[in-house]
């Protein structure tokens, strides 16, 4: 038996993405639930990152997985493997989620008892930065394959996150990138973002993301 | 003095991209031009892609190449130093190219004496999908660190497509990366997709692509 629904998502009906956002994350608020938005590039190991994020985490965070994908439930299987809460979202073809279509996930999900929501979004550098979706926080991976010239080409995205992971820096001797560049261009188009260097598949790096995790999460349920 | 152009593209004002992309494609038909439109995620290797297909054609065919970006010149810059013509476009923050933006940018370019002209779309695995440029050929490109699953979670992308070409052939050994599963995925979405292994960075593979590219050429402008 599969652990985890497929929801599909219906397209929203608000005029004001940011209102309804605004509404979410209070809503969110006074119920003690985190909500993490998780963005990045197709690839950049968004679900590798999440599965070891929730075998070091789910002790200590009730934890809760929304898969957004286009098509397929290959992400949402790997996450219920892990024991956590998952579901999938498939978006119809939509190339980002709204806080409407978020909210039709968490409520999918049920949050009743979850302190640690995330939604892993669609893979793409893009559209999901144009839509606040009401979480609590904004994080993204750009893993060292893609190179360190993405804050150039993408400027909203890294404008509009809080943390930047740079996943798969056990490549990095066979890649072009240049950590320090990197750092650079993302400050330059946010200076508040936070940069971490990982390796979801090594481990390298995640105990300062599990900290800033951990910090967001306390910081959200008691102020 | 710079040698390229940065065009900012304004938004389309026809209501049916496909009438229009069909009238493009007649046009340049005609007009002995071959357009390739070339997607990919971000930091696949378009650019480096380019740059290594230019050198190997550009004795044999006259090559023009529009650069698009939400921002940023440096693919513009990059391509204008292999001695072909090239535009930067600046998609103004959309996330795709549609017929009539497409057709700006090859007024902006320029194709009177172009044999191929190449168009390097935003790096997004979704919405350049949707929109037919009136390109004569779609290409893209999956990279080996982005995983051999991409074809599950993007459908319509690899549905449209008649070449993918699987780039970073010389890190495969670091990643699990399933390249029979990952034919079988694409063909699973798009029997008729050709599919080649390369390597921009060593060359590896690189004169099948070359060759798929003369025989469309001239298949378009003899038939």
């Amino acid at each position: 038996m599969k652990e985890y629904k497929v929801l599909e998502i219906k397209q929203s009906v608000f005029s004001s993405n940011d209102r309804e956002a605004e509404r979410l994350r209070g809503e969110l608020k006074e119920k003690g639930v985190f909500l993490l938005n998780l963005m990045s590039s197709p690839g950049s190991g968004k679900t590798t990152t999440l599965k070891r994020t929730i075998a070091a985490l789910k002790d200590e965070l009730r934890i809760g997985v929304m898969e957004a994908d286009i098509d397929s439930e290959v992400d949402a299987k790997a996450i219920s493997e892990t024991g956590v809460k998952a579901i999938q979202l498939h978006t119809g073809g939509m190339c980002h989620l709204d806080a409407d279509m978020t909210r039709q996930g968490l409520e999918g999900l049920d949050t009743g008892d979850v302190d640690l929501a995330i939604l892993e979004n669609v893979g793409n550098l893009v559209c999901p930065a144009e839509f606040d979706t009401g979480a609590s926080k904004n994080a993204m991976i750009l893993s060292v394959p893609e190179g360190h010239d993405k804050p150039l080409k993408y400027p909203l995205m890294f404008s509009i996150v809080d943390v930047v992971l740079i996943n798969k820096m056990d490549v990095l001797p066979y890649f072009d990138f240049d950590l320090e560049k990197c750092r650079e261009y993302v400050h330059m188009r946010n200076p508040k973002a936070q940069v971490i260097p990982i390796c979801a598949k090594t481990g390298e790096g995640m105990e300062d993301w599990y900290q800033w995790l951990r910090d967001q999460v306390k910081n959200w349920k008691e102020n």
